[in-house]
């Protein structure tokens, strides 16, 4: 990173502006969240989505709460005097020297590239000076702070630095960020999630070859962090490698002014095509009610004889939806099981893709998408069918409850499997391990 | 559990009463937590803990929220129509019918037997009806509102459970908690982690050997979790086992003054022996300030000839310590790796375990613990020394911040290892992975 003293001056500029400037503006974001549900062709006073606006607002609200808050308030105070090894000894440790890290500390940000959440494993190393010592839950803390704003990985990493060196003076700081980020749909260049691994350093830490940097390693080397991976990544959000189509003037202002409400300046330069990554998301997620156009030419192998008990199962079907409650992304898997009919062909695991990807690429819930998925598989194989949907949940993780480890499971069962409970035991333990479709 | 009926009326009594009558008396909690203070030998003018009784009654505060929350309030706005499957065809999936799970909700509560923080692995089950669906992220809600609260495992069940009955309405609901305690020091009965697992179920969960319990275990298959273990313990909280000693009147009236601030009635039977066996914990950590005497005898092992470079070291002893600034347990393990002289003998296992021991038993932060340990182990062998403490930290944890993942770890490093990067780096490499001193 740069030199301290220039760093540190944009930093403080940058968060005294906001902090005193701006608070969020609730009923702006609800005015933009109509213009989105309009947009993507829902009707707004539907059950479901009738309060999202509400509930978005908030939502976003909690999750760049950080804008309003002031390192210095968290720190304040819990600055503990503790001496040093006796000075006569050759050493570090207790309030002078001696690294201190806390790690594995979990928390959500918002990518400013896209407006979706992403995932970060963050560790903390300082090393104390004059006899001083920081309350370790202040660490955590100014981290969140800088997380609930519109980030990107270096700046998030850079910015903890900097305000934690400026606030605690110790003789250094190091930050370590594994960052994860959900993939795009149809995007040929990110099979999987986007992982990457930043750090920033200061004091100290500020030569990444110095002997301390080895130090702290070694106290990560269980978290999967290689040393020789940590790096700079430029446009590391999948969104920007996704052609973007014309979207309605309508939805682009509305995102452009929710990032306004939120205190940002949709002007910024690494905003300025945000309104326009946040739509490539957004509408794959358009109200589409007809699945029969992609099921055409498929609806023959319905069959109705009496057939054999053999589970027919396809699991781990990867899917994404938008939670229709917050407008946040939920992901997982879907297994379904079923029982095929005499003379009948399985079906083929292109067409179950289909039918999840159908089902999950719109406004939904978790138990609906369950529910739906069935009914039309069910029609397929003539009415004995299992389903679980595995997913987490973004809505629940990157704002009020903040359940990390949390996922949620449903079930929706047809016919025979509604009854036979062998049946049904027997497909449930051949799911595999719920932990493979997490990000991290 | 009882039938439904029953419990459901004691509760809402309960809950009812709790909610409306108290509010937490914070400035009872900091005069009651200076008598602990000096009751434990310490100056309470002392810079780390002149506002301890502010932190611990804060702490306790948020901890107990739960007293101040309505679940009712928190469903209310989070019940969604959802239709079922076609009711021509047979089976349930949607708002009718069909498990939904949300999965390893990671909670803290207080144990009721001695005021200690436990740590919770809760998941929750529940099966719609009525064309009617429950927010997701209002599960965790409910299940946190009754954590945070003086508890015991199997009535934390079975008050979520209830709850989310009453107020949901569904076909039933089930509740299984993986519950975690501290062990006490010096409890011959417990060796470790004291951990049991408890269930609660109503409406088609009321049978225990009913099928739907199967599809349910059969989700959580992977959580380690085994149906035949699913029981009630008496007593689960370890210090029940160890005998009381006599305590000063003034601190057991402080500790049940505590209890009465948060809204509880300390005559109630479960509450009655709290505050002694909360000063059972406590009173290990008094202020003593004079290790001579534990080292008596061991004094004479130290030398001062230049000597070889093989490093010597003892991984993983465990520790307990109290934080503080919070008075909360930390805990977790230390590492202690240093160079022996010529014609030295290496430090006994028993003897590094004592001063581990008696510089973990008084009120503490982990930087000073580190640097004490380096400072003592130091006179016995001649100067080189690397000490390393990882550690959880329940203040970080059961409070605040709540980062349930995090830990921490400090070093302190003498004589050669403070310049040796080579010694470093193999002692701290030789570390096992930090997993193994948690609690779960």
């Amino acid at each position: 990173m740069g030199s301290f003293g220039e760093m540190h001056a944009n930093l403080v500029t940058r968060s005294d502006e906001v902090s005193i400037e701006k608070e969020c503006n609730r009923s702006a974001i609800e005015f933009a969240v109509k213009d989105l549900l309009l947009g993507l062709g829902e009707d707004i006073n539907r059950e479901g989505i009738r309060k999202t606006p509400f509930r978005v607002a908030k939502a976003f609200s909690e999750g760049t709460r950080g804008y309003r808050q002031n390192v210095k308030d968290i720190i304040e105070g819990a600055l503990f005097p503790e001496s040093g090894l006796d000075t006569n000894k050759n050493g570090h440790g207790g309030g002078v020297g001696g690294l201190v890290i806390v790690r594995d500390i979990d928390l959500y940000s918002y990518c400013e590239s896209c407006l979706l959440p992403f995932q970060i494993k963050c560790h903390i190393g300082y090393v104390p000076s004059s006899q001083r010592v920081v309350g370790l839950s202040k660490l955590p803390r100014v981290a969140e702070a800088f997380a609930k704003r519109l980030q990107e990985p270096q700046r998030l990493a850079d910015e903890i630095c900097s305000s934690l060196h400026q606030e605690i003076r110790p003789e250094g700081v190091a930050i370590i960020l594994q960052c994860t980020h959900i993939p795009f749909p149809r995007d040929s260049n990110h099979k999987g999630w986007v992982k990457i691994l930043v750090s920033s350093g200061l004091g100290v830490f500020e030569n990444k070859n110095d002997e301390i940097w080895s130090d702290l390693f070694s106290l990560l080397k269980f978290r999967g962090i290689d040393k020789d991976k940590v790096g700079v990544l430029k446009c590391w959000c999948p969104s920007s490698k996704i052609e973007a189509s014309d979207y309605s003037p309508i939805m682009v202002n509305a995102v452009s002014s929710i990032i306004k409400s939120l205190g940002e300046d949709p002007r910024r330069k690494e905003l300025v095509e945000t309104p326009s990554r946040f739509l490539k998301w957004l509408m794959n997620f358009q109200c589409v009610s007809n699945i029969d156009v992609e099921m055409n030419g498929y609806g023959d192998s319905f069959c109705n004889t009496n057939g054999e008990v053999k589970i027919y199962s396809e699991v781990s079907i990867p899917f994404w939806s938008q939670c229709e409650h917050h407008l946040l992304p939920f992901y997982g898997v879907v297994h379904i099981g079923y029982f095929l009919l005499e003379r009948c062909d399985p079906v083929g695991k292109s067409l179950l893709q289909s039918i999840v990807h159908f089902y999950g690429f719109k406004l939904q819930v978790q138990e609906r998408l369950t529910k739906q998925i069935a009914e039309t598989v069910s029609q397929l194989v003539g009415g004995n069918v299992i389903v679980v949907v595995e997913a987490s949940h973004t809505c629940m993780i990157s704002r009020g409850i903040e359940k990390f480890g949390s996922n949620t499971a449903t079930i929706a069962v047809l016919g025979s499997f509604s009854t036979d409970l062998e049946a049904r035991t027997k497909f449930l333990e051949s799911i595999p391990s719920a932990t493979s479709f997490e990000g991290n």
